[in-house]
């Protein structure tokens, strides 16, 4: 959080004045109060400002309006006057949390205080049995088994008793918490979050880059790599384990609570994340057909994949759907609640491999677009990861051509992420840089030039930036970014032809992803990335794969839903769909302008 | 085998024609053709010997009798001749691999062969689930699910499933054999049986001492060791794994097959031997009362414990019955068949500790009497395990106290054995050397002699020994097997008049493990080792715990049986037994002698 003082006048709106000093927002409706991503706090001159309006009032809570949280984009000057704002520094907690729907407390890990009677020479019963006795239980770890003696006979008394289902997974002299962790592991990044399972509480979160990125970039190169090396799955496996296991040590320590609490881990990834995690071969999703080793959900204890926690603690991985539709997008629809409602809905999980579910109310579709991982900043030639000094979002005046925009963090652009180049391509289009078939056109402004004979657009003069260096976008990087949008529209437009729902049928639009929920609906909209439904029916899910995934950590009941929905989805192979290919060449083009 | 040329005079007995000559049988009956441990065969001269006797005709098979097998005690010269000969050197082939009960062969390991159909476009259902279908198996080894999709893309057609029960354990491409391996782990000695599963053949049979006796000769020092050191149980189960797999690959190499080819093992052992091969704490086997962790039967992969098999292996433990009567004990049973029958029994497997099981013919109790090592020659001043050169039988002659002794292969002597030294004990009794009390007395003899004060028996002079040191018995090797003998004495009686049974009711008795089968039961009834019963009442099943481990892993049936068995035997805890104490101090006196 920042504290600003700013000077406003009468018809200002705060958004704009905010914008003007540089400061902008990661915004999905471009100003509309739709998407509730430009929060301010009003610290000091309040009664200079409108009162909040109806859609303020319908995205913040009461509590946050007592506390003088407003929407920029809604409160506008009165009068003129000087403010004292608290500004949030740009975070991404919703994008890398996700959103959860409410669910009630029902893990699989519970624990019990216990007295263990003694045994005498008049009672042999031996130690496991007189355990089982008291909790109720049926079975117990072997591994605390193994110590269950000394354990036993460390002193008299009571005993904290973890157990899961009806197995004993540990025993001990003084109360510990019950800890579980849900991760989502994406091609590019990893994310885990630790959950107090006694409470539901979230506790802490971290995430990374994946490290498997070290043997290659996507999914496919991946796929590869594992196939020409002997022990390539395995080293795979052994970067991804030892990535997540970071990831825990730093989220412990963050909570300051002790990875031996840790009792269960729920993980989801796409398909080649799960098998490589689990160290099966990839070999099936390597040539098509393309075919999963297996669907079924993984249930082991989390020892035999060498993770940090618990000794007894277990593993649970929701099934794949089908081939490169993973867990993850399971965990997503579980976190969107489009499985359960009779609505007609489309999820879409933006990424380097985007996966689209379709809900025609009953039944429900899936499909798996490789839109590659130009969306992740990688192949453009400006392109970056969302990080500090990243360019995220991004205008440019028609005529003038005049270009402002907005950075992670508010640092110095050292790059530009996915939201921003959606927004440049959608910006350049709409100024008409861009044509409909994205050919850029020679516009007389400085900022277009050649380079090597080919256009290029400077979105930031090097003076500005941090790296001491113009960030352009090129017409090669127009042409990559095209690719991967026509693979995510050609996709969806398939799936409805299949599921008979057409545009005006939707009644709901989730995006998921950190790219996903951090992009501008409406430029992703104009360059036809998403389908062409009103603002008011998309719902940002953040990383919806995380949130499913938590949900699945806290509710055991949202595992038996998920792995229902697994075998219902019906998973459609696009590479086979006669009229995906014309549908994609169509899709390389920009839907036309709307006026 | 030797072939040996002797002369006979008429109404010589072979046997002790043979004798003469320095060659002794392991004869538990001591001449009186009820053993059937003196076996010959006669190659020439038949016709000079007296027809085989109804005795020898209850022993001998018809197609033995046919190739000339005759039992020397029961052969008499009927007129002067020469014959030739075929005398076993000694084996103790049927001590180490026990006596099976026939069972019919149904294992848990079988195999198949399938064809897999391949995945097409049109077809994309998971590698497993492909798999299953055609197996009608459930799941599949996750080792094995791990190269499923390489394996099943090695080539189309046929392939040859593992399976046990409804679990897929291998899938290849050419025809493998099923392997099992039973273990007895014995406190000092380890022996393994490699079995073909398909044809329950037994394929090798190999034994070496365990190596757990690093860390103690006996159990308890075992376990203190355990206790006192932190990594004291992994460090006992170590060495034991590593005993197996030297025997695995010994019993591998002698039958030409390889260990990836065993999907299943059987180990059956003591309780703290059973506990610490599972790395289970033994702090419950450490002080009064003296409790097991658990008396589950176990089944995990043999993976998780690093032994030799195919990956995807399981190993089976029948549980062990009480706190010092383990799964050996109840594999014994198995074998004998006691708890089957209405038969009034004992079973004795005499070792460093000794199980007794009794069953009334309805009931059974167990106990366990720790009689120590002495019976394998340890703490005994010329003691040796039963090794080629022990001596292994004593004839002492009243009057003269002339010595005659066998050795274990004939070789000189080195030592002194659990059966030799039962021989010498009851031989000395008998010529008057040792009184009732164990006392030895000084008789008219350079055999018997004082050393520092103390009165010992030369049973071999230096001259005749394979170490150029006189083999001797003294007073204080007569008081350590009195001990040993007494406790095991004492152990009978209380379980007998726990259970009502009188030496009269008594419908058989079974003397198991090695040196149980190796010894000439007269001796030991003379003693008071074994109960005063008629010699036509015992049975020597050899190595009985190996055998009834082989039974289970080739009938799995009998595991089930066996299970139901632990839970059913009364455990009688001899510590706390009134009366144990006096006779066992009682027991520490020789029986009188018979006329």
């Amino acid at each position: 959080m920042v504290e600003l003082g700013i000077e406003v006048r009468k018809g200002d709106s705060l958004f704009s004045v905010l914008m003007s000093m540089g400061h902008m927002f990661p915004s999905n409706c471009g100003g509309k109060g739709l998407c509730g991503r430009c929060r301010v706090r009003v610290l000091k001159g309040e009664d200079l400002l409108s009162p909040p309006s109806e859609l303020e009032r319908k995205i913040l809570a009461e509590r946050e309006l007592k506390a003088g949280w407003r929407l920029a984009c809604q409160a506008e000057a009165l009068s003129n006057g000087l403010l004292l704002l608290e500004v949030p520094t740009l975070s991404y907690k919703l994008v890398v949390e996700g959103l959860e729907r409410p669910v009630s407390l029902s893990p699989l890990i519970r624990s019990m205080v216990v007295e263990v009677p003694r045994p005498s020479l008049k009672d042999l019963t031996p130690d496991a049995e007189r355990l089982l006795k008291v909790t109720g239980a049926v079975e117990i770890d072997f591994d605390t088994l193994r110590s269950l003696p000394i354990l036993l006979r460390r002193r008299t008394g009571r005993f904290q008793v973890v157990l899961r289902k009806r197995e004993v997974l540990n025993v001990r002299t003084e109360h510990g918490r019950l800890l579980g962790v849900a991760v989502d592991m994406g091609t590019t990044k990893l994310a885990a979050y630790l959950v107090d399972l006694s409470t539901g509480e979230l506790l802490a979160t971290a995430s990374d880059v994946n490290p498997q990125i070290a043997f290659g970039e996507d999914i496919m190169s991946r796929v590869a790599f594992s196939m020409q090396k002997s022990e390539g799955v395995k080293m795979l496996q052994e970067a991804l384990v030892e990535g997540v296991n970071k990831l825990i040590t730093k989220a412990c320590e963050e909570a300051g609570v002790k990875a031996n609490n840790i009792y269960e881990l729920v993980l989801v990834g796409n398909t080649m994340i799960h098998h490589s995690f689990l160290g099966i071969s990839l070999n099936g999703l390597g040539v098509a057909p393309f075919v999963l080793a297996t669907r079924n959900p993984v249930e082991i204890k989390a020892r035999e994949l060498g993770l940090l926690a618990n000794r007894a603690a277990y593993v649970y991985l929701p099934p794949p759907i089908a081939g490169f539709v993973g867990s993850d997008a399971l965990a997503a629809s579980v976190a969107s609640g489009l499985h359960e409602t009779s609505e007609v809905g489309m999820l879409i999980d933006l990424g380097t491999n985007t996966e689209i579910i379709l809900s025609d109310g009953d039944e429900l579709w899936a499909a798996s677009c490789a839109s590659g991982p130009a969306f992740e900043g990688w192949k453009i030639s400006c392109g970056s990861r969302a990080v500090e000094g990243a360019i995220d979002s991004v205008r440019v005046e028609p005529g003038t051509y005049e270009v402002a925009y907005s950075t992670i963090g508010g640092a110095k652009p050292i790059g530009i992420c996915g939201s921003g180049l959606i927004d440049a391509l959608a910006e350049l289009y709409r100024a008409g840089v861009l044509d409909a078939s994205g050919r850029m056109l020679e516009v007389p402004t400085p900022r277009c030039r050649r380079r090597d004979g080919v256009l290029e657009f400077v979105l930031a003069w090097s003076g500005e930036t941090g790296t001491g260096r113009d960030v352009v976008l090129t017409q090669k990087d127009v042409r990559e970014l095209q690719l991967a949008k026509a693979a995510v529209q050609a996709g969806a437009e398939v799936l409805m032809e299949k599921a008979g729902v057409r545009l005006g049928d939707l009644e709901v639009l989730y995006l998921a992803g950190a790219f996903g929920s951090s992009l501008n609906f409406l430029s992703a909209r104009t360059i036809g990335l998403c389908p062409d439904v009103p603002f008011s029916k998309v719902r940002f899910l953040g990383n919806a794969a995380g949130a499913g995934a938590r949900m699945m950590l806290k509710n055991v009941q949202l595992r038996r839903e998920a792995e229902a929905l697994a075998r219902r989805v019906k998973f459609v192979e696009l590479a086979v769909e006669k009229g995906f290919r014309e549908k994609f060449l169509d899709a390389l083009r920009f839907p036309p302008l709307r006026a």
